[in-house]
């Protein structure tokens, strides 16, 4: 197929900030694009070619857009894949497939295949109602703590908690759900894998999430990770032995808890552009962005090594800012070596919404992640009015 | 100014590949931007907020389309020079300002500005109308070989030429132009230099534009310039001097002659991004565009440094092919290490059109070099039928 022809269209369902960055590379390969999302004020509604409205969980909706395009792809994982199922069927190219982004969207399935395929991963157990975790702890079969998962849809703040005591358990919704054993890690860390159809295969370098020592919360990705290189060597292999099992095509974002006793033990996996790569635009030979679409239109892969070490952090709305969006700050930070804001576009910011994120790059990591405290003191993602 | 607000509109007159390139920074810093051009398919239609179509040297559409934007900028000098002086005097920001493109717009102008301001350039004549240039000829006030260059609106191929004898003289326009010593050199050079309104000023590396030894056509902008660092800093204090001397407010190329005695002319400049930048995409802390955008937004200027040498080829349209595009071998240009394309999106190609680049970045300049001579034989630009 001639990508680089308006004969070719590539399809992308979602328009948010994944997709949007995803599109700095189409425009810069002259490819043509329709993207789809139910907001009509999304990040990626301009800078594609068509753009439309429609709900990525109804059927209908998926397979009439899937079949004006060529080959289609999505920036989120909650759309409808029996749709995508029955393009690929007509022969429309779906990458990743329907099979790969359905064992991903429930939690359940995506731990048995890990353990089907001997990739290593915590302990956990199944359950169809999270009613159903009481009686197991009262078995002994379970034990606290634990870490809850709702099987679905799950994101990180809404459908994973830890849990320490029974009454943790109260609040958290009636559904399919797993109980994890809680990994007292050393680090998280994460490989972005690319995969094209003809097999090529590529890893970028081990990141590292630095979390806050109190709030548990992500503060920096760090590339390339701090750790010794016999551990990045093995997260790295663990990562490409994840994406073969899925046979995967495009990126295999692959979140791994480094332990204790430095084994290595995947998390969960992102089957697209991931926040954890966003450094890579500023830091890398080939951003994730461009190689997601090298991957999925199957063009050779680019180089994913670093050409500096890169920092990012992300730009969440401040906590009691409901509104429109104002970046204090923002011209601050800018004076800061190595330092480039990306703002998605969001009209509004609300307490914790992704609004944007931040690279730091530098030749010295350390001094990389020195700037980056700053630039996390420095801006404010906040609102004309203060709703405390 | 908030520029981080939908309230603030950036105007573009313009909306070629460079425009096209600027676009990739206001989407990545949110910044509502509005193009105007000529063609209905510009490659800038994609990306900004708003695109209009209407003749860039008709002063009323200058006027109007003025009017609506907050900051003015043009990335092409053909337009209305009247119409920007009205719209700074109306209290609009036209950066660069008029005052400088109206001095540059004319070749001959632009040569008494850098005699005016004692900086260096090569000996020159200027004429009503080329008519004139033979009299001067056999009046011994002009020998040959000398550069016509046509004064206004003059570009490579179309408003130069080397005239060597009399009979090279009898095909040309009869317009007002200039006689300039012809300079035999060493090397082409050119520097980038960014000044915002606070008048923070930054250089880019100085590159070296490597010509076909035949042809007499740039082949290859390599950055670094391959030469001794003293020739280095001595090219980046004459772009300085020159940018100064404009009180100039965004980016300005300037491009230079290393004589044979080590000398450094100015030959002429630029007040946009330029050719000979391109390589910044890949290569440097920050993109000649994003600095385009931060220069005349008075926000902070980026690192100008490079990360990996990069070395630029122009993809131009092969002789005999005119009609849709065809990019052959594109994707095994893409095998190659580090390489990247940039497809304008001009849909026809007919000979010599500018129809896109390629980057090649490598820690080591010479090995770069060396692929970027494996690309250039590689992919050809051509066109379904050829018309020979």
């Amino acid at each position: 197929m001639n990508y680089f022809s308006s004969d070719f269209t590539l399809g992308i369902l979602g328009g948010g900030q994944l997709g949007k960055m995803m599109l700095y590379t189409t425009r810069k390969f002259d490819i043509k694009t329709k993207v789809i999302d139910p907001s009509e004020s999304a990040p990626s509604r301009l800078a594609c070619d068509d753009f439309e409205t429609g709900d990525l969980m109804d059927f209908d909706t998926v397979v009439n857009f899937g079949r004006t395009v060529d080959v289609l792809t999505f920036e989120i994982e909650n759309v409808n894949v029996d749709a995508l199922e029955t393009l690929e069927d007509e022969g429309i190219k779906v990458f990743p497939s329907s099979k790969t982004l359905r064992t991903i969207q429930n939690k359940a399935t995506q731990k048995l295949f890990y353990r089907d395929n001997d990739i290593p991963t915590s302990p956990f157990s199944r359950f169809a109602y999270t009613s159903e975790i009481k009686d197991a702890v009262d078995n002994g079969g379970l034990s606290y703590p634990f870490v809850w998962k709702s099987a679905q849809f799950g994101y990180d703040g809404m459908g994973v908690k830890i849990v320490r005591r029974y009454t943790d358990l109260i609040d958290l919704p009636n559904v399919e759900c797993i109980a994890e054993e809680l990994v007292p890690f050393k680090h998280e860390l994460a490989v972005i894998v690319a995969r094209n159809e003809d097999g090529d295969l590529k890893t970028y370098p081990v990141v590292e999430m630095e979390f806050h020592p109190e709030a548990n919360q992500v503060e920096y990705v760090i590339c390339p990770a701090r750790i010794p290189d016999t551990i990045a060597k093995k997260a790295e292999l663990v990562a490409l032995r994840t994406a073969s099992a899925f046979e995967h095509v495009g990126l295999l974002a692959v979140e791994m808890f480094q332990t204790q006793d430095d084994e290595i033990l995947v998390n969960e996996v992102a089957p697209r552009p991931h926040n954890s790569g966003h450094y890579s635009i500023e830091g890398s030979y080939t951003s994730q962005f461009e190689q997601q679409i090298r991957a999925i239109l199957n063009l050779p892969l680019g180089k994913t090594e670093s050409t500096v070490a890169g920092v990012m952090v992300n730009l969440v709305g401040a906590e009691d800012y409901t509104g429109d969006v104002v970046y204090e700050n923002i011209e601050k930070i800018m004076t800061m070596e190595g330092v480039t804001p990306h703002i998605y576009g969001k009209k509004q910011t609300r307490p914790f919404r992704k609004m944007g994120h931040v690279t730091i790059v530098n030749s010295d990591v350390n001094e990389a992640r020195r700037i980056a405290e700053e630039v996390k003191k420095t801006i404010k993602v906040i609102s004309a009015t203060n709703t405390k």
